[in-house]
């Protein structure tokens, strides 16, 4: 799916900016092809998307597809609960259809299910990526050893929206600024967008969850020195921690980087899952890792998302101290000082 | 689906009887529907199953179809690995349904997906059960306390196809024996088509799996004052340990029943993955239960297939002694011994 020359990208962010935004802000921070607006018929008119978040661009949201300057592909931005196309975001993907645009979503509705939407793109000469549809045939996780010599690395979280997607992505670039030969495995919509390729492991088939996991991971031994392999979830999560663990034992890394957010005291949405100290947290996954591929703890990554500096450096200090491993925040600091830990 | 009157089974079983057929086995040992005949054209004519597997009934092996008496449904009764249709099983589902039988079977491949089975079926007036397809829609589990009073046990295991299933089974007529009121809740094909409901949580969507389950479980715990969930594959398994997760936290049992088989050294089919201790096993299903929903290994069962008498007695003294709780094998002994430690 990676194009070799850049495509102009229209984001669709219809609601909760920036909550509920991660694939438009994931795209808005590391993706490489240029976006030339946000849809969100709920901002004011001219502001920009660094007036919600600072650290980004200087995009123009705009109301409707309507009111965009011509892109070549239009992105579902936002990923809902339950992954759920909204009505509003339905009438938008059918203005870009209309519009010319190939149409790119990450929901477990698929674009290309709904019979409306295939007919139009089909009319328009436009084409449809569900990323989450599985890249390869349904397959079980041999557990053979992988192919390569790449050096595996896998984020795991304290819970779900920590950060491991924007860690990986700042530490490829750190990785990358060391002269390391670093490839990424993502295993959601938004790093799937963002690197054109990799697996959406929580759509795959329980069975075979593991097995697709192995299969993209394998691959990128082959490739690089150095892989980082997008994490999912936790392994505590009431929900979600099958997908923690197929990608697990499925990745079989040779290490671990531990992604916390400082704000989050339990599970979000599930508050009488409180996360445990982080050293617990780390023997458990250490634990659970050993039986299939033995995996140290070597580094942490702390999300402190509106905190004031000294605030925030206090929490990444009292993280690295609890954990005994190197902490940063990548989006806050320059993470190549964790760097040297994963090789 | 449970139907109200008992129906003629008919089994499909080409080949690699008994060591493939662990649904058609289940079926003959715990089903409450007549079988009238099972169909592998490898068997010696005239023989019939109790010849192969001791404890079964002396129901007939036949070498077609078209040579078994009247049913009125076939079940495809073996399960091969990564779950395909073989063309002599298609062939046999065919002729089969043009008998007049309705048809169930529990592979990833669907009948109702294969157009030619599909017309014929329709043309035949018959009914086509895929009981892996889930029979809730896709939910993410919600963590909440089950709205039933309940008691919650659930067998997990050191590998896939340690005997979970058939302990389920046997504890629940040791249960109802001891004029419990125990309900089961079936998560694999051969379960589900016994009990006529249930969810085969391999078969979902990842992101839904601890969904699925939570759903049937809070379901029987309004219904039943035991509720015996059927356990899946291992925490340590490398291809499906995410599917043991989701259904360890979204069943949030009360208490676990650990089973394991003598035979086993290692995970079946992966020499690199060798069973730990019992006892630290234990500790590491404790260890991850916990910080969703507390639940201790309160009994195990051990599948002694194949052992002389005493040799059985010695491997479950030695399984009792590790794990520190009442042993049985259900199969061979009468396990109300273990019934006490559930409630």
């Amino acid at each position: 799916m990676a194009g070799s020359h850049p495509r102009r990208l229209l984001l669709l962010a219809h609601g909760d900016f920036p909550e509920r935004a991660k694939t438009a802000i994931g795209l808005l921070r590391y993706g490489t092809d240029p976006v030339v607006a946000v849809v969100d018929p709920d901002q004011p008119a001219g502001s920009t998307v660094d007036a919600a978040v600072p650290d980004l661009p200087a995009v123009p949201f705009v109301r409707s597809v309507d009111a965009a300057p011509p892109a070549d592909v239009a992105v579902v931005g936002v990923a809902p609960i339950g992954g759920k196309l909204s009505a509003p975001l339905r009438a938008a993907v059918l203005a870009a259809i209309d519009a010319g645009c190939d149409v790119w979503a990450g929901l477990h509705d698929q674009l290309s299910d709904d019979p409306t939407i295939a007919a139009r793109a089909d009319a328009a000469g436009v084409r449809l990526w569900d990323v989450r549809t599985p890249p390869v045939e349904p397959q079980v996780a041999t557990g053979e050893p992988h192919p390569g010599d790449g050096r595996v690395v896998l984020t795991v979280g304290s819970d779900c929206s920590t950060g491991k997607m924007t860690a990986t992505m700042a530490l490829r670039d750190a990785a990358l600024a060391a002269g390391i030969d670093v490839g990424v495995v993502a295993t959601g919509q938004t790093g799937v967008m963002i690197t054109g390729e990799g697996v959406v492991v929580d759509r795959v088939i329980a069975d075979f969850a593991a097995g697709a996991v192995e299969a993209v991971v394998a691959s990128a031994t082959a490739a690089h020195e150095l892989v980082l392999v997008e994490g999912q979830g936790s392994i505590i999560h009431p929900a979600y921690s099958g997908v923690t663990l197929a990608l697990l034992h499925g990745a079989r890394p040779d290490a671990l980087v531990l992604s916390h957010s400082a704000d989050r005291a339990h599970i979000r949405g599930y508050p009488s899952v409180p996360i445990p100290p982080l050293d617990s947290l780390i023997e458990l996954y250490e634990a659970v890792a050993a039986p299939v591929h033995p995996a140290e703890v070597v580094a942490g990554v702390l999300n402190t998302q509106g905190l004031r500096t000294d605030a925030a450096d206090a929490a990444v200090g009292k993280m690295a101290s609890t954990t005994g491993v190197p902490v940063t925040d990548p989006v806050r600091s320059d993470p190549s000082a964790i760097i040297d830990a994963l090789r």
